[in-house]
């Protein structure tokens, strides 16, 4: 078992606002990243497949068809895009990284085992800055 | 003559879009950046000022006060926020980085001179994201 | 569970030298790190709290408070500092960065409840060079 | 039990290439990397070693003979080498980066212990580029 | 006038070697960059184009014309290539850092004027190594 | 001309003291870093020579040269030592980055010559931190 992570980035707009609360609540919790007219990050995103190296290669997954499958499922979606608005499947979501991070796990675990047969997804890191960020494992069953 | 740098951090919110253009035409030149909903940053802004130093400190400028300046007239303003709506000075331009560095470049010259007498703005160099970024030294006269 | 991390940074003095042993036995054992007039290094410090994600807001722990925290707690005592000399939780401890890691966990594993009902304190990793690290995920019951 | 780190740096050519496969079949499935006249890269790797702190040091392991040892055992034979062509210990085996981190573990899990009696080697992470990168923890025994 | 950035990278084999000296010069000048089996880099390339912003645009040069510029004339000849064999523009040159950056003056300098009217190639940052670089400005007339 | 770098780093503790003030007077100046028990920093230190290239071996200076005389002359009596105590060139001044980089640069003028007939030193950029640098391009004569 080795673990092997593909680096990636995407920017885009978000506002953490919840919208069951006043505009004076969600400043007083969410303080400036509540801005209505929101405000945006560059995100750095580390996707991590653990598994077993095929003996014909070398590789637990080749990394140049993970990153392929991340621009196509993750990125494209993310990209330069708002984050409460443009993006379906953050619909009715708080998009914190910690939400996001859990989404990009969803997405990825249904996609990775169609370009590997030795791993499989094991954590998502995401940084919203270089200084705040999360990492996923996905659902502990 | 010797060159003292301090570099801070803000994220913000734009969008590239001229309004006399057709929507067509804007997405044509500015590609994803026009996204009519924003997309965002984590701006790093690195503030140099030359000068000699001061005999009686060894500094050019104490990096504590040009940090302080920094975030009241430049941060305060801009962090957190989005550049075509909520920031005054820069009200009826393209938020380009290279736009947003010739204005931070405007507000500072004017303030450094009140916290260094040994020491004058040189240059303003502000990365969008770590593959883009501009550096300005101010008008040539 | 998802793990969400902040980065703080401090600077501080310090000296590594075992008051048990000769000055001989500790230049032999800890080379110029032993040097009796000190040295020093900028410490960067990630804390890492795992929990649920609280539904109202996205969040395992507000970033925001979780830095006041740091800074209150860990950065407040160590930042410009000498370790062996200033910081009364290090008295009579070697400085090493094991030590100081380990430390910092037990005040913040006491402080992080006071900031969020979903999270607890998973790890504290601090870097004491770019190339020499520590990661402390608390003792183990 | 606390984690101790030490990063280190190597560069050196390679190319993937299986010998049982056809030229076209290499290209297909390695693309660039089975450029025949080689390519190359700056590693990055942190070595991990896991223990308890010795309480005379309060070190887990001295950072300076883990590099010492990283040097000589790791770096020695592979800093500015044809991972293909000069490095014994890989031979007739894929260069992937997950192959050379599983042996380079294998090199210093025997070599560790002579340097520390508190501390175990606990992973090889490899950077090929600070996109690409693997973590090995040893087989699971 | 400003100054306007972007980062790209590409990796490559190659190895110092001057044909006219025998190899045991080869080894006392060059080193282990002389091993005539290759090693290589990650090289990561700064390309600075500095003009006028274009009033309509608010850009010197739209950063990602920029980057498709360099992809199709410098990273597609260069990357995951051999600099000593594969890579016409370096035939019978030593390939060191400068060289190179030199090299990739020449040829953006002649292309840069097809994606900007307000802007010319200003200087050519070339990192062999995050600890080995060399800035190239062109000739000076 | 071209300008050819190489990064190194130190470690080392200081205060900024004058011993001209009183104790209030340089703690309202210098803050926490008059603290009379010192703290202490990670410098990483950038030297660039400037010249043309050497015909035979393609370098303006050998950077493994470089990298042994900056070891040599500024690393040794700078790394894992007090700078307002143990080093010679600094006694009697004010061990700022400022004074620092120009001290490094007198050092290094008079030694560069000896390792390359091509080049001469072009600057001395001094980071504290990563955060706050400066960069002497020596005096203007």
């Amino acid at each position: 078992m080795i673990y092997v992570s593909r680096k990636e980035h995407f920017n885009a707009a978000h506002k953490l606002y919840n919208p069951q609360w006043s505009k004076e609540k969600n400043q007083q919790v969410f303080g400036p990243c509540a801005n209505e007219n929101w405000h945006g990050h560059n995100y750095d995103l580390i996707i991590t497949v653990s598994g077993e190296t095929d003996p014909e290669t070398g590789f637990v997954v080749d990394l140049k068809k993970l990153s392929v499958l991340i621009k196509a499922k993750v990125l494209e979606p993310l990209d330069h895009q708002n984050l409460n608005v443009d993006v379906s499947f953050l619909q009715g979501k708080m998009p914190t990284t910690e939400v996001l991070a859990m989404e990009i796990w969803n997405i990825l675990d249904l996609e990775v085992p169609a370009i590997t047969k030795f791993g499989k997804l094991y954590s998502v890191k995401l940084y919203e800055t270089p200084r705040n960020f999360v990492e996923y494992f996905g659902p502990q069953l």
